[in-house]
This record gives structure tokens, sequence and C-alpha cells, in this order.
């Protein structure tokens, strides 16, 4: 017997069940989005290699999944051994006929002599053979520069001084014991390794390796293609753009509890508007989602970056302000001392430290954190109207009013510290629920500068599907009608009750309602188990009293009672 | 500026509308699939390559998309690098060692001797040298087989003879100039281009390289995931069991007009039943999902592989089979003369041609055909219980009647050859409509087989998503509401109002309305035209006075009528 199969590690199958429970989530994060405004777009799974590389940092870079060229890579590798050996032929066939020029011009015996620097001062006061020489090797290495595979065309290129000089060295260094088999042997052991050694290199360099068999490269998050898209259809596109997109992304993380190597992302952004609105609606957006999916006191955190770069401007240290937040992040469990230490370990100066005092009492009301803020950071300018920013939105978000979620002003908050320049948000589960957070964004002014589009502004929240599915199974918030199957299962007692069976599922489901036939004439026991296993809660029964009387037998599996009605009254049972 | 970017030849973007119109069609199949008692299941995009290579053929396995190992791989190829170089260093120290135990037992000058034959005849003679010297490079090769990176094991494997030769070849047959240090080197000689070849053989051996840096592919279809999940699940999953799989695959093949790389299919199968019931409620699934779409008129070919296998019989010869089929399907084009012409000339006797005269005249309803099927396969087992089947669907499907969708007998219907048992489905769109088929399917009696779950039959039906949204747009079936918008878009004429305006928003939201603000206090011009371009029916105008009345002003936008309402009636107005 074959090996039981297996899946990659990282990945996932979903089961009928999982599948449903997903998709539940899935609805309302949909629904929400289009209730906002948003419209939907989709990419392609892989993208061109340079849409993605570089975009992500190093580590990024590592963890995307490249697909290896197919088909075409493979004839071209084919080509290219048969390319390879047409080089070879050329390259041995031009110089055998230098030979012989060489032989003519100078007679066989200087070629040969013993002394070596009188053949090398010959050879170079014929600049015509020397010239010869070089157009010849000229045309062989550019022949197959233009018109070889890629990787002939990258061994050339890399080794085209070195190819020269060999041929070059073998003709004008000739012993006394060489003769035009010898000098082709020495020009064969002398670029045959090249092209080894090149293969081993390329083998043995990962990253040669991918440029030169990968082209391409799944996608590792939804906000590059994003941007990619945007760009790309500018034109096209009526601006601000508000889009969702709701797809699969892939990394070549360690896989882990909850991290998985292909994930939903579940993202809404705006691009080309910078009014503060967006933000409001975006605190809104995740409040609605929340709510529907009965997630209540969830915590939206916010923060800004702008703020982050007033407090950095304020303890004087800009590439400190990681060490300073992540210290600041554990107040609640090392105490106002522990953290000072760890500052001060850090190597934020104790003058620093003092002036950010008012942070170690950071609580209150999210206007008197911010009152604590515009004083804390008045001498910085980009502080002051991260501030501003701050004020507007909460604000409003306030007047404006949440169905369950929390706003709550985090100066921790420091996630995509590289590329956000305004909002930052990030969201907790509800108290009590052990879990990192289940969704985040904020704004970057130019979210499509990579990609050669200046001045457009993004903003954007995304949800972590996995975990919030996770939270949603532990808090028992599905619906119990989320995995519902069947609504009836027609047992069959053979050929004529099954076609009388038929009759009856074809009517029920053209008003919509999921019914289902067991295929065989099995035992009634057997099917009676398969509609329990299956989770149906209504069975079938039609046999040959029922045909005679036009009726149909419906019983409760729960409760074991059973009525005959007709198709009518079935259908406005199931219904 | 930067190169406009782009995506891979045979993939696409999608904008909103395009979607949308995805989603119509999706939603309407898998709501089919639900009413029809199936569930639906996800496997993740990759596989593990031994789960997908060497099931689709040999074609199949050169378009099949391969993902380079990452992360991973590319530590392991450093520590490649790092043992191989440990490799080389206890493979020169070993034979250091064994040189002195060498010269202590016979004295250098043996060694070292002119006499080659006298000096492999003295090293011969002891048993003890020769075991060491096997154990030592036994110890290395080991050592690095156990410990090393697959790609150094690989080596070793396949070049373990070729390693082991040399080394005793340099250290038996030492010519007069040796010493150690020459030994070594000659050993180096030896060995290193070794490495060098086998790099070179990976590098242009596609298929040992993928194998080497690449265990994951992409999905190709549907079946093989569904049948390894089926294996892999089985004591999970209660039998028979019907599941609905809508996931992308994607595949290496030259793009073309209307053919992709990464591309959607939509399957329905049910496993662990044999019972044809399954066949007559695909069929019916088929005419449920295209009459909902609108398409109405499309032809359900069927055929059954016994009947094929009947004709194989009758014009005896198996392999000519799809030759047979393919000349019969011209029989409209060329005329019975040019069919039959055909068939002499691919080697069908003249004598088989005379038998099977009634497929040259096969017309008439299912019944006449399959009567006429009865004759002319009567003398086939097989044949004639693909009669048996046929009669049993084609007769309870016209019993049970169709909406929209026509039924046919195609005896040229010879898709699956290779795998399919018995019905063989094909879907065509309406007439008139110049497009392939736009769904297949059939019955394979061995779907698991492949990962050693036996007596596991299958059957199944896919819709061609692509096909048919591009037959949806021709014949203009698509809902006008498919592609619809915000119903309403609110102006922005500043903060005050756009608070007012929100307050608005977040109530008809609530109530499931999709509406929007004009993010910026842009333009009024400019923002009536943003409403436009979008496609969305209202504007919203909040001004002074409708704040001061507090009344919103609902504009339609196609009429340009305008009426003043309060929230109450805005809302019941939007609905």
């Amino acid at each position: 017997m074959a090996q039981k199969p297996s899946i990659p590690k990282g990945t996932r199958d979903f089961s009928p069940a999982e599948v449903a429970k997903r998709n539940y989530i899935f609805s309302i994060i949909k629904s929400n989005f289009e209730k906002f405004g948003f419209q939907p777009i989709e990419t392609p799974s892989f993208e061109n290699s340079e849409t993605l590389m570089g975009k992500y940092g190093e580590e990024g870079d590592r963890l995307i999944f490249k697909i290896l060229d197919s088909g075409d890579y493979q004839k071209s590798i084919k080509g290219h051994v048969d390319d390879y050996v047409e080089f070879d032929n050329q390259l041995r066939d031009s110089i055998g006929i230098l030979m012989k020029d060489i032989d003519d011009s100078f007679g066989v015996e200087i070629r040969t002599s013993d002394n070596i620097e009188l053949t090398c001062f010959e050879f170079g006061k014929r600049r015509d053979v020397v010239n010869k020489f070089d157009e010849s090797i000229d045309y062989c290495l550019n022949y197959f520069t233009n018109n070889s595979t890629k990787l002939l065309q990258e061994t050339i290129r890399l080794f085209r001084t070195e190819i020269i000089e060999i041929v070059v060295h073998t003709l004008y260094y000739i012993d006394s014991q060489s003769d035009a088999e010898l000098m082709k042997y020495k020009i064969a052991e002398g670029y045959f390794p090249m092209f080894y050694k090149l293969a081993f290199d390329i083998t043995f360099n990962p990253l040669k390796l991918s440029k030169l068999i990968s082209e391409k490269a799944l996608r590792y998050d939804l906000t590059v293609p994003f941007a990619r898209y945007v760009v790309q259809h500018q034109n096209e596109i009526e601006f601000p753009f508000k889009r969702y997109q709701i797809q699969p992304v892939w990394r070549a993380d360690r896989p882990q509890k909850g991290r998985f190597r292909e994930f939903f992302q579940c993202d809404a952004d705006v691009v080309g508007s910078n009014s503060l609105w967006q933000e409001v609606e975006l605190v809104q957006l995740y409040d609605s989602v929340f709510s529907q999916l009965g997630l209540n006191g969830v915590t939206i955190k916010i923060n800004n970056r702008k703020i982050l770069s007033g407090i950095a401007e304020v303890i004087g240290a800009s590439d400190k302000l990681i060490d300073f937040t992540v210290a600041l992040d554990k107040l609640d469990k090392i105490g106002e001392d522990g953290v000072k230490k760890e500052m001060l370990e850090k190597g934020i100066s104790e003058e620093a430290i003092v002036k950010v005092q008012p942070l170690f009492n950071f609580t209150g009301s999210i206007t008197e954190k911010i009152a604590k803020l515009a004083d804390l950071l008045a001498s910085s300018e980009e502080g002051m109207k991260g501030v501003e920013e701050l004020t507007f939105i909460c604000e409003n978000v306030a007047e404006l009013g949440l169905q369950t979620a929390n706003l709550d002003l985090d100066v921790t908050l420091a996630r995509g510290l590289n590329y956000y320049t305004g909002a930052i948000f990030e969201v907790a589960a509800p108290k009590g629920v052990a879990m990192g957070s289940i969704g985040g964004g904020g704004r970057y002014d130019d979210l499509t500068g990579i990609f050669g589009l200046k001045n457009m502004s993004g903003v954007g929240i995304s949800f972590g599907l996995d975990r919030i599915a996770l939270v949603i199974e532990e808090l028992q918030l599905f619906p119990e009608t989320v995995t519902a199957t069947s609504k009836a299962l027609f047992l069959n007692f053979g050929d004529a009750e099954a076609k009388y069976a038929m009759k009856a599922i074809s009517q029920l489901r053209k008003n919509g309602i999921k019914v289902e036939m067991y295929p065989d004439n099995a035992k009634i026991g057997k099917q009676f188990q398969h509609a329990d296993k299956r989770g149906i809660p209504f069975a079938v029964v039609v046999g040959e009293d029922e045909m005679k009387n036009n009726v149909y037998a419906l019983k409760n599996l729960a409760t074991g009672e059973q009525q005959k009605l007709s198709i009518e009254l079935l259908i406005e049972k199931l219904k």
C-alpha cells in the first residue's frame, strides 16, 4: 500500500465545517467593506519577482516563495546544451583556422619554437593576425551572447574576459610540445572547467540560481500588489480609490501555532486622499465588523507616527525609538522603575526620561491623554501635527459613536514604523482572550512611490482572519446555522422509490431548499446513520405506502416525530 | 521615473466590475452545489511534489509550476558550502594519516618506488592497512551522508564509487614523482572537478535540479488534491462524500486567448458510491446552474467509456479508438465519405467500418440512439453494460425533466479516455455561440487508487468559469445590479457639514445600505463627476441650510430630481 499522503508543512486542508466558519467571517467582513464603499479587486497569485523583491527588507526577500520557470525553462535548458556544444565546435573551428593562418604567416617552426619570447614578438608584429584572431573570438562570443539561452549568455557575460584570456594565452604562450591538438585540449581544459565552475557557483548560490531559473514569486502580502495595481491601472481608476481585497498570501516563515505558510489577508485601503475622515471611517469599519461578528469589546488602539517622531525628538535619539516604545510597553508588567532601568540600559539618557515623565502616568480618557501629549510635545512641530491629527480622529469617532468597540490611544504602538507616516492602528481581542492583535493598519503617505507614482497617500486596515476565527471559536460565537448541511436526507428503498423521491427533491431544490437522496439502496440503519453523522436534521422516508398515497413521510431525527405530508406541505415544512 | 509595472503573462488583474461579475457566477454555482447536497472543502495552493508529479502524464509534469525551496533552502546551501569544506578537510586528514601508516609499514622508499606493481603487491598483502583505508574513507563518506545537506548527500551518493576509486587509485598507483603533497593535489584534482561536474549536471538538467531545490508545486487541478484529501482524511469523512471545491489552479501552458496560467475551477464530485442516480443528479445540476444564469439551451452531451470500449471491440482495434472518434466527429463537416476515407487512412479496416455503419446515421431521440447502440454492440458485454447505464441515466433524466438544457448522446465524446470508466459529460454553449465546452466531467472507478485507497468510485463535473463568463458577457446576460457600487455619495462641503453627513452615513450603514462620503472638500463639480464615473446613482447634498433644518438633500443623478428628506425618509428611500 502506498504511503498515506500529506500536505506541505504550514499549509492546511479545510473540511466542510471549517470552510463554512471561515466563509461566515469572510462574508461579514466583505459586506461591511461594501457598506463602507470599498470595492473588490483581485490580483494574480504570483507577481514578477522584481515587483516583490526588495519591498519587504532582506528577511522578506528570503521568505518570498519563488516559482521555478517551467515549461519554457525546461526547453531552454535543452536548447542551452545544444548551444553549448555548438559554441564549443565553433570556437574550436575558429582556432583551427587561426592556427593555420599563423602557420602560413610564420611557418610551423616559429609556432613550435622553444623561444616563446620570439614567437610572441613575431605574433605581436602582425597586427592583422592579432586583429583577425580578436575578431574571430568576438564573433563567436557575440553570436552566442545574442542567440543563446539565458544561462549561456550569462556564462559568456561573466566569463568573457577569461575566455578570451585563455584563448589568447594558449595561442601566444606556445610551449615546445604544443601542436594544434594540444592547444585545443588546453583551451578545452581552460574553459570547460569554467563552465563547470559557473554551474557550481550558480547551484550553490541561491540568489544567482533563483535569478536565472525563477522570474515569478508568490504574493507576500496584498499591499505591494495593490500599489502595483494602482500604478499599472492609474488611467482607468477613479480616485480616491477605495478597494478591498480578500486573497491568500504565502510566506516561507517557520510554521508554528497560529502561523501558516498560506493564509488569507483581508485588506481595505483608500488611495488618493489625505482626508482624516478616512481614519474616522476605518475605526467605524472595525467596530462594525467586530460588532456584527458578536465580538464585542475589542480595543482599537490608535497612535500616530508623528507622535512617535515627536517623542524621538524629545528623547533626543530617533534611533532609540523602538527601544523606548518596547520598554514603555512593559509598564504594566515591570513597573515604572523596571521600565526606566531598561531605558537606561538601552542608552536613553536620564535627562530624556525625565522629560517624558508624563508617559509613565499615561491614563485617563483619550482627551486627557491627548492633552498630556500636547504638553509633552509642544516643542516638536511634527509631534504637534500628530496631536492635531489624533484630536480630529478621536473627537469625531467619539461624537459619531461606536457600537461595541473601544478606541484607545496607545503611544507604545509602533507597528510599521518603516512605512507608516500618519495614523497607526491595531486591534486587540476582547479582554480575557489570550491572542495577539486581530487587525492592524495605518497611513503611508507614499504608497505607490516604489512603482514611480508619487504623491499618492494611502490609508488602510487589515483583518487577521485566522486569529479572528480562533477567538470566535474560543468564545463560541459561531451561530449554529453556520455549518448547516442539507435540510433533509431522502432515504433510498430501491429504484422505483428513488425515482418518486427524486421528483420531490427536484421540486424542493427549485424552491431553494437544500436536500439530497442517499444514493444507494443500502440498509436503512446505515442510511439513518449517514443523516446523523452529517448533521442532517430531517429524513424523508418513501415506501410503497407513501407512493400509493402520493405523500412523503418526514421524520424529525432529533425528536423522532414523523408526519406524512403532500409535496406542497413538505416544501412548506422544509423551507 | 520607474518602469510601469506589469504582471506575469497568462495572469490577470480583476477590476471591481470584473470581480463582481465573476462573484455573481460563483455564487450561483455555489448555491446550486449546496442545494444538491455538496459541501465545500479547500486544499492548500501548493502540494508536495510527489502528490502531483506523475499524475497528469509527461506533458502535465512539465506544466506544473514548481516552487523553489525557500528560506531553509537558502540556509541549507550555506550549510552545504561549510559541509563541503569540512568534507574536504576530513578526507585530506584521513589520507594524510593513511600515508603515514603506509610509510610506517612499508617505508617511504616503497611508496615512492618506480615499481608500481611491487608497491601494489606489497599493499595488497597488508589486509589490515587496506581495511583501515576502507574504513577511513567509509567513515568520512558516511559521516557526511548522514549529517550534511541534501545537495552534498546527493553528491556523495551519486559519486561514492568514483570518490573511493580516485582515492584508491591515487594511493595505489603512485608514480615516482609522488609525495604526500602531490597525492593530496591529485585527489583534489580528482574530486573537485567531480563536484563541479555534478553541479553542472544538476544545473543543466531541470528534472534533477527541481528535485533538489523544489519539494512543492502549485495545484494543477482540483481532482488530484481531492483524491489526496479523501485518502488523508478517510477516517474523518462520512461516505458517500459529496464535496465541491472552487479554487484557482495553475498551469504553465503557453497563454493564449481564453487560456490562462491561473484560473478557477469549480468542481463537484461524489466519492464512495456507484449509484447511477449521481449521474442523473449531475445532469440536473448542470441544468439548474445554467438555467439560473439565464444561459438557456445549453447541450449536455453524454457518452460512456463502456460504449467506447464496445465500439473498439467492434472495430477490432482499441488502439484506433481515438482516431475513430476524431474522424467520426467530423461527419457534419466532411460528410460520410470524407470520414470513411480518414478512417481507412488511419488503418481502420473496411470491414470494421461496415460494421459500425449505423453510427453514420446516428440521429433521432436519445431512446432511438440507444436502441441503435444496443443493436450495434450486442456482441460486446462491456458495450451492453454501457448501454444499460446510459438507458438508466437518460430515462430518469427525461422523466424528471430538465428546465432549459438539452441532454444529447454523443458517441464521439471521448474526453478523459485515460481515467473515466463510466459516464462522460461535456457541456456545449447554446447554439450560435462560438465557444468550446463550458463544462465537463465523468466517472472514474478508481479515484483514490493512486494514493493507495482502493475501490472508491468517484463521479463529478466541472464548470469552466472563464468561458461561462465570456458567454454570459457575449449574450449580455449579466444583471445590471451585478456591478452595483454605493447607493449614494455624500458630498463634502467642509468639516462641519461632513460631520453632519457622517451621522446620516452611520445610520444608513447600520441599515445595511452602501453609502460613502467624498473624503475631501473638493470642488463640487469634481465631486459630482466622481459619483458619475463610479456609477453611483444618488448624491446627498448637505449644506448650511440642510443642517439648520435637519434634513438631507437627495439628488437623483440620472433625472436631476432633488428632494429634501429627514434621516428616516432618506433611509426609506435608499433601502
